[in-house]
Protein backbone atom coordinates (compact mmCIF):
# COMPACT_ATOMS: atom_id res chain seq x y z
CA UNK A 1 0.00 0.00 0.00
CA UNK A 2 1.48 3.43 -0.75
CA UNK A 3 2.34 5.71 2.14
CA UNK A 4 -0.39 8.45 2.96
CA UNK A 5 -0.19 11.39 1.60
CA UNK A 6 -2.00 13.57 4.29
CA UNK A 7 -0.77 12.34 7.30
CA UNK A 8 2.65 13.40 7.19
CA UNK A 9 1.34 17.48 7.37
CA UNK A 10 -1.30 16.95 10.44
CA UNK A 11 1.40 17.45 13.21
CA UNK A 12 4.42 20.02 13.51
CA UNK A 13 3.35 21.54 10.93
CA UNK A 14 3.32 26.00 10.98
CA UNK A 15 0.37 25.28 8.78
CA UNK A 16 -1.39 23.50 11.23
CA UNK A 17 -4.15 26.10 11.88
CA UNK A 18 -6.30 24.07 14.60
CA UNK A 19 -6.86 20.26 16.14
CA UNK A 20 -9.92 18.93 17.36
CA UNK A 21 -10.09 15.50 19.16
CA UNK A 22 -10.78 14.50 15.72
CA UNK A 23 -9.83 16.89 12.66
CA UNK A 24 -7.35 18.98 11.66
CA UNK A 25 -7.41 22.22 9.71
CA UNK A 26 -4.18 23.69 7.53
CA UNK A 27 -3.63 26.20 5.72
CA UNK A 28 -3.10 24.95 1.98
CA UNK A 29 0.52 26.51 0.74
CA UNK A 30 -1.81 27.56 -2.89
CA UNK A 31 -3.90 30.87 -1.85
CA UNK A 32 -5.35 31.62 -4.91
CA UNK A 33 -8.80 31.85 -3.31
CA UNK A 34 -7.38 33.65 0.05
CA UNK A 35 -7.79 31.79 3.47
CA UNK A 36 -7.54 28.06 1.46
CA UNK A 37 -7.45 25.44 3.91
CA UNK A 38 -7.84 21.85 4.40
CA UNK A 39 -9.88 19.76 7.29
CA UNK A 40 -8.45 16.00 7.50
CA UNK A 41 -9.47 13.03 9.76
CA UNK A 42 -7.12 12.99 12.53
CA UNK A 43 -7.23 9.19 11.89
CA UNK A 44 -5.82 7.61 9.06
CA UNK A 45 -9.39 6.80 7.31
CA UNK A 46 -10.02 6.33 3.60
CA UNK A 47 -13.44 6.62 2.98
CA UNK A 48 -16.16 9.09 4.66
CA UNK A 49 -19.08 5.94 4.83
CA UNK A 50 -16.47 5.14 8.09
CA UNK A 51 -15.91 8.30 9.66
CA UNK A 52 -17.62 7.45 13.11
CA UNK A 53 -20.65 9.19 14.11
CA UNK A 54 -18.45 11.04 16.75
CA UNK A 55 -16.02 12.25 14.28
CA UNK A 56 -19.52 13.86 12.44
CA UNK A 57 -21.06 15.29 15.48
CA UNK A 58 -17.40 17.30 15.57
CA UNK A 59 -17.42 18.37 11.99
CA UNK A 60 -20.49 21.03 11.82
CA UNK A 61 -18.67 22.76 14.74
CA UNK A 62 -15.63 23.40 12.56
CA UNK A 63 -17.52 24.48 9.79
CA UNK A 64 -19.11 27.46 11.67
CA UNK A 65 -15.89 28.11 13.53
CA UNK A 66 -13.89 28.05 10.15
CA UNK A 67 -16.84 29.82 8.08
CA UNK A 68 -17.44 32.44 10.62
CA UNK A 69 -13.34 32.91 11.14
CA UNK A 70 -13.23 33.58 7.33
CA UNK A 71 -15.85 36.07 7.31
CA UNK A 72 -14.34 38.08 10.56
CA UNK A 73 -10.93 37.75 9.40
CA UNK A 74 -11.39 38.77 5.54
CA UNK A 75 -15.00 39.19 4.63
CA UNK A 76 -15.47 36.41 2.55
CA UNK A 77 -18.35 35.84 0.96
CA UNK A 78 -19.53 32.31 0.74
CA UNK A 79 -17.53 28.96 0.87
CA UNK A 80 -17.05 25.74 -1.47
CA UNK A 81 -16.46 22.58 0.37
CA UNK A 82 -15.56 19.23 -1.33
CA UNK A 83 -14.41 15.92 -0.37
CA UNK A 84 -12.70 14.63 -3.57
CA UNK A 85 -9.64 12.26 -2.80
CA UNK A 86 -9.14 11.22 -6.22
CA UNK A 87 -5.28 11.73 -5.94
CA UNK A 88 -4.94 8.64 -4.13
CA UNK A 89 -6.47 6.53 -6.89
CA UNK A 90 -3.77 7.18 -9.39
CA UNK A 91 -1.60 4.58 -7.15
CA UNK A 92 -2.51 0.67 -8.01
CA UNK A 93 -3.16 0.12 -4.15
CA UNK A 94 -4.61 3.46 -2.86
CA UNK A 95 -4.37 4.37 0.56
CA UNK A 96 -6.93 7.72 1.01
CA UNK A 97 -6.99 9.84 3.86
CA UNK A 98 -10.37 11.83 4.69
CA UNK A 99 -10.02 15.58 4.09
CA UNK A 100 -11.88 18.30 3.03
CA UNK A 101 -11.01 21.21 0.52
CA UNK A 102 -12.45 24.75 2.33
CA UNK A 103 -12.40 27.76 -0.44
CA UNK A 104 -13.61 31.10 1.14
CA UNK A 105 -14.84 33.06 -2.30
CA UNK A 106 -15.34 36.89 -2.31
CA UNK A 107 -17.44 39.16 -4.64
CA UNK A 108 -14.68 41.56 -3.65
CA UNK A 109 -10.80 42.21 -3.52
CA UNK A 110 -8.77 41.60 -0.40
CA UNK A 111 -5.36 43.54 -0.41
CA UNK A 112 -2.92 42.12 2.45
CA UNK A 113 0.43 42.01 2.90
CA UNK A 114 1.40 43.90 -0.76
CA UNK A 115 -0.74 41.43 -2.56
CA UNK A 116 -4.16 42.04 -3.71
CA UNK A 117 -5.92 37.80 -3.60
CA UNK A 118 -9.18 38.06 -6.32
CA UNK A 119 -12.06 35.88 -7.10
CA UNK A 120 -12.97 36.89 -10.91
CA UNK A 121 -14.45 33.53 -11.19
CA UNK A 122 -17.14 34.37 -8.31
CA UNK A 123 -20.36 32.65 -8.73
CA UNK A 124 -18.93 30.20 -10.90
CA UNK A 125 -16.75 26.89 -10.28
CA UNK A 126 -13.66 27.58 -8.37
CA UNK A 127 -10.80 27.67 -11.35
CA UNK A 128 -8.52 24.90 -10.83
CA UNK A 129 -5.78 25.73 -13.36
CA UNK A 130 -5.27 29.18 -11.05
CA UNK A 131 -3.79 26.46 -8.45
CA UNK A 132 -0.26 26.55 -7.81
CA UNK A 133 0.17 29.86 -9.15
CA UNK A 134 -0.56 31.55 -5.77
CA UNK A 135 1.85 29.85 -3.39
CA UNK A 136 3.30 32.32 -1.19
CA UNK A 137 6.24 32.48 1.01
CA UNK A 138 5.78 30.24 4.34
CA UNK A 139 6.06 33.59 5.99
CA UNK A 140 3.00 35.62 4.45
CA UNK A 141 1.44 32.06 4.82
CA UNK A 142 1.82 32.05 8.88
CA UNK A 143 0.81 35.62 9.09
CA UNK A 144 -2.75 34.42 7.17
CA UNK A 145 -2.94 31.11 9.30
CA UNK A 146 -2.49 33.32 12.33
CA UNK A 147 -5.01 36.00 11.41
CA UNK A 148 -7.73 32.69 11.12
CA UNK A 149 -6.72 31.33 14.59
CA UNK A 150 -7.12 34.54 15.74
CA UNK A 151 -10.67 34.51 14.52
CA UNK A 152 -11.44 30.99 15.39
CA UNK A 153 -13.80 30.36 17.35
CA UNK A 154 -14.99 25.84 17.68
CA UNK A 155 -17.18 24.73 20.74
CA UNK B 1 -34.91 37.79 -3.34
CA UNK B 2 -34.28 35.58 -6.07
CA UNK B 3 -36.43 32.20 -6.24
CA UNK B 4 -35.41 28.77 -5.76
CA UNK B 5 -33.26 26.75 -8.10
CA UNK B 6 -33.42 23.81 -5.43
CA UNK B 7 -36.72 23.99 -4.00
CA UNK B 8 -38.75 23.11 -7.22
CA UNK B 9 -37.10 20.28 -7.46
CA UNK B 10 -37.56 18.58 -4.13
CA UNK B 11 -41.63 16.68 -4.62
CA UNK B 12 -43.36 15.43 -7.00
CA UNK B 13 -40.41 14.82 -8.98
CA UNK B 14 -39.34 11.30 -11.27
CA UNK B 15 -35.72 12.08 -10.15
CA UNK B 16 -36.48 12.06 -6.89
CA UNK B 17 -34.89 9.06 -5.68
CA UNK B 18 -35.40 9.15 -1.61
CA UNK B 19 -36.73 11.50 1.15
CA UNK B 20 -35.58 11.58 4.59
CA UNK B 21 -36.47 13.49 7.19
CA UNK B 22 -34.18 16.46 6.39
CA UNK B 23 -32.59 15.23 3.11
CA UNK B 24 -33.68 14.09 -0.53
CA UNK B 25 -31.67 12.72 -3.18
CA UNK B 26 -32.24 13.41 -6.49
CA UNK B 27 -30.41 11.93 -9.91
CA UNK B 28 -28.62 14.98 -12.09
CA UNK B 29 -30.27 14.81 -15.38
CA UNK B 30 -26.30 15.06 -16.25
CA UNK B 31 -24.59 11.42 -16.47
CA UNK B 32 -21.42 12.47 -17.43
CA UNK B 33 -20.19 10.41 -14.30
CA UNK B 34 -22.73 7.36 -13.99
CA UNK B 35 -25.27 7.37 -11.08
CA UNK B 36 -24.07 11.92 -10.09
CA UNK B 37 -26.95 13.10 -7.77
CA UNK B 38 -28.12 15.94 -5.23
CA UNK B 39 -28.84 15.46 -2.16
CA UNK B 40 -30.79 18.89 -0.79
CA UNK B 41 -31.61 19.43 2.57
CA UNK B 42 -35.50 19.75 2.52
CA UNK B 43 -35.92 22.59 4.49
CA UNK B 44 -34.77 26.09 2.50
CA UNK B 45 -31.74 26.78 3.93
CA UNK B 46 -28.75 29.02 2.80
CA UNK B 47 -25.52 28.07 4.27
CA UNK B 48 -24.14 25.36 5.83
CA UNK B 49 -23.55 26.54 9.27
CA UNK B 50 -27.03 26.85 10.04
CA UNK B 51 -27.75 23.23 8.69
CA UNK B 52 -29.29 21.80 12.66
CA UNK B 53 -27.54 19.03 14.71
CA UNK B 54 -30.57 17.15 13.61
CA UNK B 55 -30.28 17.54 9.55
CA UNK B 56 -26.15 17.17 10.18
CA UNK B 57 -27.26 13.54 12.46
CA UNK B 58 -28.72 12.59 9.36
CA UNK B 59 -26.47 13.45 6.66
CA UNK B 60 -23.74 10.69 7.05
CA UNK B 61 -26.68 7.71 6.90
CA UNK B 62 -26.86 8.97 3.17
CA UNK B 63 -23.29 9.18 2.56
CA UNK B 64 -23.29 5.48 3.47
CA UNK B 65 -26.50 4.28 1.94
CA UNK B 66 -25.54 6.22 -1.44
CA UNK B 67 -21.89 5.31 -1.77
CA UNK B 68 -22.95 1.43 -1.15
CA UNK B 69 -26.31 1.93 -3.33
CA UNK B 70 -23.77 2.37 -5.94
CA UNK B 71 -21.22 0.30 -5.12
CA UNK B 72 -24.34 -2.80 -5.54
CA UNK B 73 -25.64 -0.99 -8.27
CA UNK B 74 -23.11 0.04 -10.74
CA UNK B 75 -19.60 -1.40 -9.24
CA UNK B 76 -18.29 2.63 -8.59
CA UNK B 77 -14.80 2.90 -7.23
CA UNK B 78 -14.98 6.15 -5.50
CA UNK B 79 -17.00 9.10 -4.61
CA UNK B 80 -17.16 12.87 -4.91
CA UNK B 81 -18.71 14.93 -2.88
CA UNK B 82 -18.95 18.98 -2.81
CA UNK B 83 -21.37 21.80 -1.34
CA UNK B 84 -20.69 24.54 -3.61
CA UNK B 85 -23.52 26.77 -4.29
CA UNK B 86 -21.86 29.14 -6.18
CA UNK B 87 -24.71 29.65 -9.02
CA UNK B 88 -27.09 31.43 -6.57
CA UNK B 89 -24.75 33.91 -5.95
CA UNK B 90 -25.07 35.63 -9.49
CA UNK B 91 -27.57 37.60 -8.55
CA UNK B 92 -27.93 40.91 -6.33
CA UNK B 93 -29.85 39.02 -3.56
CA UNK B 94 -28.32 35.97 -3.52
CA UNK B 95 -31.03 33.24 -2.31
CA UNK B 96 -28.85 29.82 -2.00
CA UNK B 97 -29.96 27.09 -0.94
CA UNK B 98 -27.95 23.70 0.64
CA UNK B 99 -27.15 20.89 -1.60
CA UNK B 100 -24.87 18.56 -2.31
CA UNK B 101 -23.37 17.07 -5.47
CA UNK B 102 -22.39 13.72 -5.44
CA UNK B 103 -20.40 12.23 -8.69
CA UNK B 104 -19.26 8.10 -8.17
CA UNK B 105 -16.51 7.57 -10.22
CA UNK B 106 -15.42 4.72 -11.91
CA UNK B 107 -11.42 2.73 -13.03
CA UNK B 108 -13.56 1.14 -15.41
CA UNK B 109 -16.37 1.65 -18.14
CA UNK B 110 -19.94 0.36 -17.75
CA UNK B 111 -22.09 -0.47 -20.42
CA UNK B 112 -25.93 -0.06 -19.52
CA UNK B 113 -29.21 0.42 -22.00
CA UNK B 114 -26.98 0.51 -25.16
CA UNK B 115 -24.49 3.38 -23.56
CA UNK B 116 -20.91 3.10 -22.17
CA UNK B 117 -20.32 5.37 -19.42
CA UNK B 118 -16.23 6.43 -19.35
CA UNK B 119 -14.35 8.22 -16.68
CA UNK B 120 -11.23 9.07 -18.45
CA UNK B 121 -10.30 11.54 -15.76
CA UNK B 122 -10.38 8.82 -13.04
CA UNK B 123 -7.76 10.04 -10.15
CA UNK B 124 -8.39 13.35 -11.24
CA UNK B 125 -10.61 16.15 -10.79
CA UNK B 126 -14.09 15.93 -12.16
CA UNK B 127 -14.38 17.10 -15.51
CA UNK B 128 -16.99 20.19 -15.66
CA UNK B 129 -16.96 20.34 -19.52
CA UNK B 130 -18.06 17.14 -19.84
CA UNK B 131 -21.55 18.05 -18.15
CA UNK B 132 -24.28 18.95 -21.03
CA UNK B 133 -22.84 16.58 -23.21
CA UNK B 134 -24.52 13.73 -21.40
CA UNK B 135 -28.38 14.73 -20.83
CA UNK B 136 -30.03 11.67 -21.18
CA UNK B 137 -33.45 11.25 -22.39
CA UNK B 138 -36.64 10.59 -19.15
CA UNK B 139 -36.48 6.80 -19.58
CA UNK B 140 -32.78 6.03 -18.91
CA UNK B 141 -32.88 8.67 -16.43
CA UNK B 142 -35.77 7.17 -14.76
CA UNK B 143 -34.13 3.31 -14.82
CA UNK B 144 -30.73 4.27 -13.57
CA UNK B 145 -33.07 6.22 -10.64
CA UNK B 146 -34.94 3.05 -9.88
CA UNK B 147 -31.71 0.70 -9.83
CA UNK B 148 -29.98 3.43 -7.07
CA UNK B 149 -33.06 3.15 -4.99
CA UNK B 150 -33.34 -0.86 -5.31
CA UNK B 151 -30.03 -0.71 -3.61
CA UNK B 152 -30.56 1.85 -1.22
CA UNK B 153 -30.86 0.75 2.65
CA UNK B 154 -30.64 4.28 4.37
CA UNK B 155 -31.28 3.39 8.30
Amino acid sequence: MNSCDVCPFLNDNPLVIYKTKYWTINLSPDQSYLGRCYVSLNRHNGDLDSVTSEEWKEFPKIIKGLENSLRKAFKATMFNWTCLMNNAYREKAPNPHVHWHFRPRYNHSVTLYGLTFEDPEFGYHYAREKERSFELDSEKLIKIASRIKDNLIID
